[in-house]
């Protein structure tokens, strides 16, 4: 079987579930999406591309983003965000604050969202929100190798407007002294890069790099790759990162809009979307065709 | 440099160590131990053997056991084991007890204290302490090719005798009717399992399977073997196992005797012994080599 | 209203009450108990004792014995305890495990499971279990002025066949050095004061002390009288003590074999038994009693 | 001894103090308040009231301010506070937050700083701050008989500024819909609650009622105001509530500012400042006063 045909199978069987999960209901803009969508892209080690779905049609990468972000602090600014965010799956849900409290404002790791704050503030050091958002949106456009990438600020209007808890993080994290930028400014920026919009297609490409794949635009160091990777496999699915890894072998991040990026190191890059989400917050069906894929293709890190 | 070169280095590098770290003391038996020693075996996928230090000398494997418990289970039981506990890293000690409480004497995983009770008493099922640690040993005797593997009757003992954390742990899993069996008679099995010794040479023969290398006895389904292989990179170092995966880019579970056994799927099996701890109770010299090792060799199973 | 026809009403509500609650199910000794039973007994400042329902009925004072096993050491020892027990409520299950691991060992006060057995340990010191459980019946003897008070060896050896949490807690404390004598002499008598039984007669007469009535044997100074009453008023009801407070303005102790002690300091001793217990394990319509009984007589500290 | 004398010694003492206390330092109008100031005032229940120390003096009286507008809740809307609110103490921190998500955003209880904004925000339901702000000085006003309450809008400015802490949260409970008005709204009337300022004769005298004291302008019923009484024993001093309880035997509440309130139920009403804080954030120097004054004059609910 070849893989387009595998991946056709993954979209037929997606549309075949008795069960879609639930979308975001937190976030007002994302509420509304019809969670009976499916899409997923294969960017392979010989430079083809492959996909199946609605594999262009843009979806908010939400936390797929911290991915990237957290690239962009490695390779600009470097290893001093371990000072202020640690490198431990948290056991906790994503928005979670009670570590927060236990472990005296160090976030447990960049991909929860209290770490994912503090990277974005370290990101800002003192420039303007557009700076630092410019800073991410061309880190995804050289990556994938595709300018037609923005910010829907729709979303991040909607998600600013009641996203209370993560207001509640901001300022926590601030009363501990680890934020350097006012709540508000590190709030807004955070809100926008979380409004990111791609399609599969693109953020496929865009994770190439990460999968070190041949012919992908040399952003990071391998040591650096390898280092996002495992914080990807450790921590990428909040509280349900073992179950991930133990399902599929395989480094994922996943957001709350349905989309999940996953590394298949120097063999793919593949990223799948579909909006309804299991008790975990990660994409129900995503999940699953991800399991699927991995299971036929053999794919996994640990060999 | 050949392999060979490395790890002498490696050794040498380990007895140059300013800090060997501090033997557990809360086992008489291992406290006694001189921390100033180091072991390295690796087994490679041609078949041959290279080591550097003491790797003819025998430790308590501990925790390591965990590792060849949960296959014997899985492989002779079946999944039925996840009724019982949980696939998430944990985020606490070792020996923690807390999150029993809040998640209802349900383990977070199979390779904290608290998930290998669970475990051996799965092992147990009806049967006499004998005879599941009979199946372990075989387990290892087989794995490892090499019959000359044994369990330490005074390491058992001294644990017995102290043991108070784990066998509260049992006591509480069994208050909430998620052991089997009573609780002594578990402690027991769980002690000895612990208690067992071996070499680095053995440990890392043994491992064999777990990596995946051509040649080993075929004990684990590959399913199996990859599962257990992300157990061991979510969960294999309690409350330091992001960081292990951050640095080393490998699966590998510890023990508090100083032991680490640690997978590079399809191309090696690694065994370290040195019996200093760091802060999460895993080898501090250990630790330390395998991050070298893996540096310097290039191998991760993030590409 | 005479306080006799007070009593008979509460006793008539009592057997009027659409639900009981739930008996202990974990001791199984206690969970064969009927659960619509109820005694109500009252010692005035005037050497009157009133009663009504079961009143000679004998019943397990399970945690009560708290209340005596800690006059009994701050009378004879004094307040070293307080080195090893804090003077706080715990918020949490009669026995819960969770907060030892966070302070380290040592319980948040006396009168949770936790805190007791620290308490009949420091009771212990060196001694034999029986010399130490004399000790406690002599106390309770003395103080209501009746030797016919006894241990019912049936419900201690059925607590310590099933008793796994508290094994734990013992175990546990033991683990971090804040129990002197081995978990299992400690468990042993810690069974067996529980399983003290006494009538609501019995016990009313024993709790004159605490509540400073006139003419009872002078077993404690006026600071420690107070200082006891004070621990029951914020602790005596496990994580339903602010509750309790709050509805009936007095400092009560309870127990899960349905008895609570109360004062009423200078005015009267009140002693109630029902054995169904409500949510937090504590007397559900002996509870409901003396919020009645406080709101028509208008007892409260509280002026 | 007359009480004055008692007073004065009180005071003397309070000088000769080798350690005040550490002024709080998170909000920085009180951050450079003198640690090195005392006053108290006891008001009788013949109408008399005794004062020693700078009882003219001014200050904030913080989280004090809990009871009265719990007070007004209380008596003008009823108890459908406790749909939102617990009753119980929480051993925690006052400004946790750790709570509030196990409890999914319910607060222990009204006077820890999160239950204190739920009290505050019933208080607005849909009213303008001015408003509620207005209601809780009349309130103080008539209950002390001194309309020269007012309220120190620079410290409130202060606490808006870097109350961080207190934002998380509101926005923490608006996250659990616990909030009915928009966070900010019910932050700045709660800074603005918290910065009323008085002295300790004002004080005193408000206190009057919830002590029952004969006179006492009557604004809530016997009832309400023990119930009241019964929360400050529990719950008054945040995690040091039971050891207050323990050592002075009263009710009472205490305040960042340096404020302590008592209430000796039918006796007197106590005020007493200095605002070094001990390490649960209550006065160091008020606390032993009070410790001092209930030991000498026998003054105890405990009878």
């Amino acid at each position: 079987m070849t893989l387009a045909t595998l991946l056709s199978r993954l979209d037929a069987k997606a549309h075949a579930a008795a069960d879609w999960g639930a979308v975001a209901a937190y976030i007002p803009q994302l509420a509304c999406v019809n969670p009976a969508q499916f899409a997923i892209s294969v960017a392979l080690a010989d430079g083809s591309l492959v996909s199946a779905g609605q594999a262009k049609t843009r979806f908010s990468i939400q936390s797929v983003s911290k991915v990237f972000t957290l690239a962009c602090v490695l390779s600009r600014i470097g290893e001093s965000i371990w000072a202020r965010v640690g490198r431990e799956p948290s056991g906790d849900r994503f928005d979670s604050i009670l570590l927060l409290e236990q472990e005296q404002g160090r976030p447990r790791n960049p991909f929860i969202n209290a770490g994912a704050l503090v990277t974005t503030d370290e990101l800002l050091a003192g420039r303007a929100p557009r700076e630092a958002l410019s800073e991410v949106l061309e880190f995804l456009r050289v990556a994938s190798g595709d300018d037609d990438i923005h910010i829907d600020s729709a979303v991040a209007a909607s998600e600013q407007a009641t996203g209370y808890r993560n207001i509640a993080l901001a300022n926590y994290l601030k009363s501990y002294d680890n934020l350097i930028n006012e709540p508000d400014l590190v709030l807004g920026t955070y809100f926008h890069q979380c409004a990111i919009e791609m399609t599969t297609e693109q953020l496929a490409l865009a994770g190439r790099g990460i999968a070190g794949l041949p012919g992908a635009p040399l952003l990071l160091s391998a040591r650096k790759r390898r280092r996002l990777a495992a914080l990807m496999m450790t921590c990428g699915h909040y509280d349900g990162s073992g179950d991930f890894a133990f399902r599929t072998g395989l480094p994922g991040k996943s957001g709350v809009g349905g989309g999940i990026l996953v590394a298949v190191p120097g063999v793919a890059s593949v990223a799948v979307w579909s909006p309804g989400l299991n008790a975990w917050g990660n994409s129900k069906v995503g999940t699953e065709a991800i399991e699927t894929l991995a299971h036929k293709t053999g794919w996994s890190v640990f060999g």
